[in-house]
């Protein structure tokens, strides 16, 4: 080699910040053509449309290396899927239509390009189904591991389900079965072999890890509840049953009482927890992360409710208590009416 | 201290998650009422209506510690302000009307409730004159420095103006004056001390260093010349008038010849220089981060754009170079008329 041949360059030095930034247009999650969207990535802004008669609905999640995930579990494809899904979630949780993504990414520079193009297809994977595109987005290298912001806008043709409108009286339920994500996040962090060897079957073990590293948003379901006569308060589970119907009760100034053994657990975490000796209801209370929908309805409406939704969707409504009691306070009690403790969900910034 | 009292809390544990969103929405940032907001902080999305007959934009960037900026000389308060201006910045190119952010902030734990107070009044300050309103966002704990992501979303009553649309022949403007942020990081970067030490008088190095830390993103331009008729293409100035103007070129399919001597540039920067000892031209062609406004419009244009916007909003716009030759290459050339070379701007991912 002679001096002046220039050295082999790896990682996303290969590519540059604009050529990573071409590699990100061209890529599927970018390349749908979605509804109302005018200039995506390219220019200094996004520019769309929002349907006459719609309202705009807009979130944002920040997933960060080591806090929210960790790259030894969790692969590029699973992380890209992972950041929309979140996001997905909230716009389903208001009964809205999701569109529009923004994507910011920060990756070592030694990241190799392959790794983004996973990526992204992670995030078309998890967005194609509900027609969302990514429009826009900004990419730095980062001096520690992966950070990764998503924004997703969404439209509403009607009145966004919001969490402050619970009423007193009003039965609480529940999509679909809690737990799975706790369970998943459990058994990765002892290690899938480790969770075999206690004796965690295969197909129960795919399952929990899948419902934690690519959890699926209610968007159809949250579509079909946020139109239904009878719903109050709505919003989604990702903090954990208790601290999720805290927040509804504090937005709404009332309380809720929870049945525990009414509260519908995941199959697969049932048999994990009882290889890994935890009591699954512990994940789907305080565990988080199943994005399941948390809803608030007129007491009469539930059986109603519960027979459309498996009708329009195929997923189960389940109500698990009621709202009653003091405001701001969650009471979960147990077969004889007694108050138990239970767990509570991830907070930031505690000890 | 008995055994049983508890650790006295530090930092952000002293607020926990909940406090701390408790606080954001308490801000200034978040308490205005932006046109169109109905749901801020506190549901699992904004929600917000869109005047009928505007567009919605959207842009997002991310602002790292000791990628983007240094806490040793960025105090919260600039990090709040430049992390909104830059998005500002955008939607100003665009020609739009900036409106609802979206803010998503990861800090140590360790990170005292004041310095975070301190972050969402610079964003206030920046944000307040434009009646920008933070409307949601996500925190996090972070396991490195301070990151922030910031959306913002705004409205167009027209046609945006995009980077797309140079024509042949048309004249290559910009507003204001180049090369002060340049020259402010270089100052920050050996050392405010330092730079006094070598002859930087007190004035002009305050304000090279503000055009750093707090560059004023020209709004009321964008929306100026966003209506004017005769502008084509336009962009803002956050790369390096090199690099920018190669944006404009490609997306257009257009070269562009620039007289070097015709760049204006920021007096303090020109002062700076000379006791630093940098041609103060690199700073305005290289180095990036002015958030001035780059565009291209009908040469026969150009005085009267020139006359009405000082007219208008007393911001100079000034005539550097033309749009021609070879598609996608930028050509700066010295009095004489021959090329010169140039500085090009910063780019991520490149070694």
């Amino acid at each position: 080699m002679r001096a002046s041949e220039p050295p082999e360059r790896v990682g996303l030095s290969r590519l540059g910040e604009r050529g990573l930034i071409r590699r990100i247009r061209g890529s599927e999650a970018a390349a749908g053509r979605a509804d109302g969207l005018e200039v995506g990535i390219g220019d200094d802004t996004a520019v769309m449309t929002v349907p006459p008669g719609h309202r705009l609905l807009a979130t944002t999640d920040l997933l960060i290396e080591n806090v929210h995930f960790r790259t030894r579990s969790a692969a590029p494809a699973d992380i890209g899927w992972k950041a929309l899904a979140v996001n997905l979630s909230d716009i389903a949780a208001m009964g809205g239509i999701p569109r529009w993504a923004l994507v910011a990414l920060a990756v070592p520079a030694s990241t190799e390009p392959e790794a983004i193009d996973a990526f992204y297809a992670g995030m078309a994977a998890a967005g194609a189904p509900h027609g969302v595109t990514v429009v826009g987005g900004d990419t730095s290298a980062s001096p520690g591991g992966w950070m990764v912001n998503v924004t997703l806008l969404g439209v509403h043709p009607g009145a966004p389900r919001l969490r402050s409108h619970a009423r007193p009286g009003d039965a609480v339920a529940v999509t679909g079965r809690l737990g799975g994500s706790g369970a998943g996040l459990h058994a990765l962090e002892i290690g899938a072999d480790q969770a075999r060897a206690v004796g965690v079957a295969p197909g129960p073990l795919a399952e929990i890890i899948a419902s934690h590293l690519r959890p699926r948003a209610r968007v159809a379901e949250g579509r079909w509840l946020g139109e239904a006569a009878g719903v109050h308060a709505m919003m989604d589970c990702s903090d954990g049953l208790a601290t999720d119907l805290e927040h509804i009760c504090r937005e709404s100034g009332v309380g809720a009482r929870v049945r525990l053994d009414d509260v519908p657990i995941a199959v697969a975490a049932r048999v994990a927890g009882e290889a890994l000796g935890v009591d699954p209801r512990d994940w789907a209370v305080g565990g988080g992360e199943d994005y399941e929908l948390l809803l608030t309805c007129e007491p009469d409406a539930a059986a109603r409710l519960a027979d459309g939704l498996g009708a329009a969707t195929g997923t189960a409504l389940t109500v698990i208590g009621r709202i009653e009691g003091r405001a701001g306070a969650v009471v979960f009690v147990d077969a004889a009416g007694q108050p138990v403790t239970v767990r509570s969900g991830y907070q930031h910034f505690q000890e």
